[in-house]
């Protein structure tokens, strides 16, 4: 890219910031080692720039063409990798942490075909395979020799895992598993990777043995010949075609034809399968959520990511463009000057910093709650199942409205791929269905809230839901209040009231003859919205008590930004909710007119900071790969840039010209 | 593609609506020879099935590659329409079919190169070339002899159209403009199909004349050689790289050196620059807006279009996809059955109706005012501007957002590009942003709001805000009902009451002295909202009452089934803006709890006809192009088949394994 003077505006704006940017990035990093650390994995990056940057831009290139170039750069990307991991332990912290940094922020915002074996692949193989599998394939995995995926949806079977139906049948006579994909619904369709990259696949299938079928089960299954990529016989494996975005993963489809697999290949840390084939049941079934709820866990952190990046470039496009004038005879002015941009910006940036701080609050909460798995207490289980669904499910929807309105907000030029916003949208709209469709995880929220609030009466409750127990208490009296902490009593009390109908609804329906599934189903819209409720009271008041406390360590000018925009997001989401603060909760049209005034006020407020905040999160203008979001801000001359490649600007006149073109005008077709 | 059996569901769906498809299928093309006329233009396109929609899928192709082939086929296309053309005579409403018919339900949801031409380049030569400028270049460019775009926009300047930098500059020693592009950000840039395909275009320059600027106005240019079609010299022409969809317009951007056009190609039927330079204005300056708010009736139009094409894949595939239990031990559902999903599709359908009926009302409207205007009577200009910004605003962004939710409806496979749901979403989410950018559009319908109700007292109001005086009548007496009726008035009460209190705010903080400019930026979220509310209220009690009409002719079997559409959007919209209900009408906590039930009744009673309404649509699978939405269902079939044509599935090993991924494995990167 080329080198130039940086934006006057932005120049500007880096000098009017009241905080100290460096401050904040050490804080987001989670520490100034945590940020050398980063820059440090960047600069080894940057050591490929050319390998990796350079050339013609991938969305000129055809499908296989992009496939190829992703392959080389994943090439040269995880060499990197492979060389850092080498020199690091291994553990789980680090383990995310090189995700985040490698992957989620990946070379490509059409992600990897490398990716799943990352994400999917070594954590299920770590948490599943018995020490002997572990022997035999663990280094192999790490140090890429081999490459694997991971195979569970079905063409016909995503959401219902039960419903599965590959086989996975036992022979003794031989000690083999045989598979068998019995239908066209029955091919596994999504596994990254798995298309033309992939070598080896953890397979999810239906196990039979002895004529008995004891659920679904996890088998390391070799697709492809090590030597020469082949499919192995029996193997139907190929790519299942464009996306709407992440066309970089290389997503396959696979189907068995009665493929023989070693009895040693099904996973077997819990449950087993003997020689004789007799089954043995799993001590602890539950431990295998560990690595689902993992997976969700990274899900937050990347929702993090992605809305970093669509702020950041949002945020310096809006103050280097220049439209309209507000005042006859001025000049034309900054498009973040004017509130409505603002409304669609800041309250991105409010929202991507409250994600941040939950997504800490989630990690901590999955380890202390593993750690107790794995000593054998299984109370908070439920807690952290619901608080992990619901959290994915917010952070990715959120993520993915933000981003849109981001992009929307950038006009045309957002529309452009050079802008990155696309991608990023396409990213962020996709993490709204994998891993756990939002609706299904928000019904699946409010099944364990309805639970609780059945037995709200008989004991103490877990953290994430104490609440409801406060606010519902007998004596507990409450007036609205224009707070932060009358904002967030305001939501747990809609959750409450929310559950609390819910639950009468169920109740009353199954009282007049409904079923209870007719019933669920029925309300099944309120009880999303419940789930929807009870999330956000958790967001707002995590992102308020824990950045509460981080303020405390803090420059009082940092703090204090950092505090208005805990503000912006509570109220920003309390006008967002009105009907439901308004049908729930005492709040009164004058409180309301007082927070639109709040909320105006707010968005002053930031805006003179709306720079140096997005600059915090560092985003390199290599990651980032945004014409309209670089650091130096030169939007136009990039554009110009990029529209240069584009083969067709290669030749003054395209072939069908003389192919098609002249014929027609000249009516000759 | 394949033919076999309709899907079971499919025909299961189908044999239990209790509508007759037929009638309502005339009812929405207008009348059964509209549908015999559309039907006929399908059948002379599927003469060339196999050119159009046969060869490697687009999505497969480079961006070179896409453009290449999408000239081919649009020739073919365009040669059709041209025939049709001929046979018929060429008034707004037929070339408004035509529009709609061809190019709105375009052969390919990426537009075409040609689209410009229709929808921009002849409306606006034809509202602005006097007679002898018609008679030059009307008939070659109807016959497509030559082919225009439209230059408007510039890297620098979109919304703010007197800032646009490009010059005019008139020379009379040689009767020539002298056409100049100062700056980078003067560049056009977006006109469609001038990459690579126009040869003319009319560019929007500031003119000067005789040392004084007389403001925008539009010129004819030659751009390319009519012969070799290379470049005219001192012109810099190209196309502006990859976007998020509509890759086949061939987006261009265009910079002029100094570029010499003759004094009569500025179009001057309302403007003139005589020969010795002297300008000549318009006498009637505001004609002009007719052709502006004509494309924006096409855009409401083709919103309809769109979201049509996004509820027949997404209800088709709802009632093939069947994914978990509703109660143990039974098969698994068709996920239309689970009320969340009803709650995206059907709600989607009951939009896109709605919208119909407000398109149609837009455009009665637009050519009764637009006759006005030609007899010089201005009255209702500005009704007929605001109601087109905020019709298109809303029409815009509610099918951007029941498209988005329909492609997520289908999980995993709705982000399949073989479910066109992609390309749908890309050209929904475009539409908000250009003729007109949503926000601004909705602000400019505040601003004439506003000034309406500053004159509320002086006289009758135009028929579209006539409501404003009704419902602040004093003797107006109100309370919220539970019926559509109700709905309807509480809408113009949310309407009233926030203008009102925009006016207020606005007053206040001038009084306090804040500028005027400033007080309006300040409240501009609230405008927004304001603007939104009046036509919320306006589609609600559009599609109530032109529905009702047209109900008193339907069978009593389809009026009903009408009749709960109406009211599902009256609920639902309701439902979604409870908070501005809450704070502005008398609705209770009561009305509330019975709104959800109600919603919840009607959705039951839509679900078993949600097929038939998507079937009478009655978009032939070429045009739909959909994997998931395909008459005869079958789904998977097509996805595999689908799937089957990547170049990437041709080769069972791609050359990438050799050059990269094998020695990676083996460690030798």
């Amino acid at each position: 890219m080329g080198i130039g003077e940086v934006n006057k505006d932005l120049i500007k704006e880096r000098a009017k910031c009241t905080f100290n940017v460096t401050e904040l990035t050490y804080f987001l990093d989670g520490g100034k080692d945590k940020t050398l650390e980063r820059k440090e994995r960047e600069r080894v990056m940057l050591t490929k720039r050319e390998e990796l940057f350079g050339g013609t831009p991938d969305e000129y290139l055809s499908h296989k063409e992009k496939y190829e170039n992703s392959t080389r750069k994943a090439v040269i990307l995880f060499s990197l990798l492979r060389k850092i991991q080498e020199e690091n332990n291994t553990d789980l912290t680090n383990y995310r942490n090189l995700l985040s940094g490698v992957l989620g922020a990946s070379i490509s915002q059409d992600g990897s075909p490398f990716g799943l074996h990352y994400i999917m692949f070594m954590p299920v193989f770590m948490s599943q395979a018995d020490e002997e599998q572990q022997e035999r394939w663990l280094h192999r995995a790490l140090n890429c020799s081999i490459i694997g995926s991971y195979a569970q949806t079905e063409l016909g079977h995503g959401t219902f895992i039960r419903g599965l139906e590959t086989t996975a049948t036992y022979d003794p006579s031989t000690q083999e598993f045989v598979l068998h994909s019995p239908t066209l619904t029955s091919y596994k369709w999504w596994p990254g990777g798995l298309g033309n990259t992939a070598n080896y696949c953890i397979v999810i299938a239906q196990l039979y043995s002895k004529g008995e079928c004891h659920g679904i089960h996890s088998f390391i299954v070799q697709v492809r010949d090590e030597d020469t990529h082949m499919p192995l016989p029996g193997i139907k494996v190929g790519e299942i075609g464009v996306k709407m975005g992440l066309n970089a993963v290389n997503n396959g489809f696979i189907g068995f034809e009665n493929v023989r697999i070693p009895r040693t290949n099904m996973l077997m840390k819990h449950a087993k399968i003997l020689e004789d084939g007799t089954y043995v049941k799993s001590k602890n079934s539950k431990l295998i959520y560990g690595a689902m709820v993992f997976v969700r866990v990274v899900i937050v952190f990347d929702s993090v990511n992605y809305l970093a990046k669509a702020i950041t470039v949002a945020t310096r496009y809006s103050a280097v463009r220049r439209q309209s004038q507000l005042k006859e005879g001025e000049p034309e002015r900054q498009i973040l000057d004017y509130v409505t941009q603002q409304d669609k910006i800041l309250t991105a940036i409010a929202g991507c910093f409250a994600m941040k701080m939950n997504a800490r609050m989630l990690w901590d909460t999955f380890n202390v709650i593993n750690d107790q798995l794995h000593k054998g207490n299984m109370e908070r289980l439920g807690e952290l199942h619901a608080l992990a669904c619901c959290l994915k499910a917010i952070s990715t929807s959120d993520s993915s409205l933000f981003t849109a309105r981001c992009r929307v907000s950038c006009g045309g030029h957002g529309y452009m791929v050079s802008s990155t916003l696309p991608a990023t949208s396409a990213l962020t709209t996709a993490s709204c269905t994998y891993e756990g469709d939002n609706t299904v995880l928000l019904l699946q929220t409010a099944r364990f809230l309805l639970k609780t609030w059945r037995q709200i009466d008989t004991g103490p409750l877990t953290p994430t839901v104490e609440y409801l127990k406060t606010v519902s208490a007998p004596g507990f009296s409450y007036k609205w209040e224009n707070s932060i902490e009358g904002i967030i009593r305001g939501f747990q009390i809609v959750s409450m009231k929310k559950i609390s109908s819910c639950l009468n609804l169920m109740t009353a329906k199954v009282m007049s003859g409904m079923s209870q599934a007719d019933a669920w189903n029925t309300i099944s819209i309120q009880l999303v919205s419940a789930g929807e409720s009870h999330c956000r009271a958790i967001v707002i008041s995590t992102f308020h008590e824990d950045m509460s406390k981080a303020m405390r360590s803090m420059s009082a000018s940092l703090a204090e930004v950092m505090g208005q925009l805990v503000e912006l997001y509570a109220v920003y989401w309390t006008l967002e909710r009105l009907g439901d603060l308004l049908e729930y909760t005492s709040i009164s049209g004058a409180d309301v007119v007082k927070l639109r005034s709040w909320y105006e006020e707010l968005l002053r407020k930031i805006r003179p900071n709306a720079v140096g905040l997005v600059d915090a999160f560092d985003i390199i203008d290599e990651l980032l790969q945004s014409t309209l979001g670089a650091y130096d801000g030169r939007v136009y001359e990039r554009l110009m840039e990029e529209a240069l490649k584009s083969p067709l600007n290669a030749e003054p006149v395209n072939q069908s010209f003389h192919k098609y073109l002249k014929p027609f005008m000249q009516g000759k077709l």
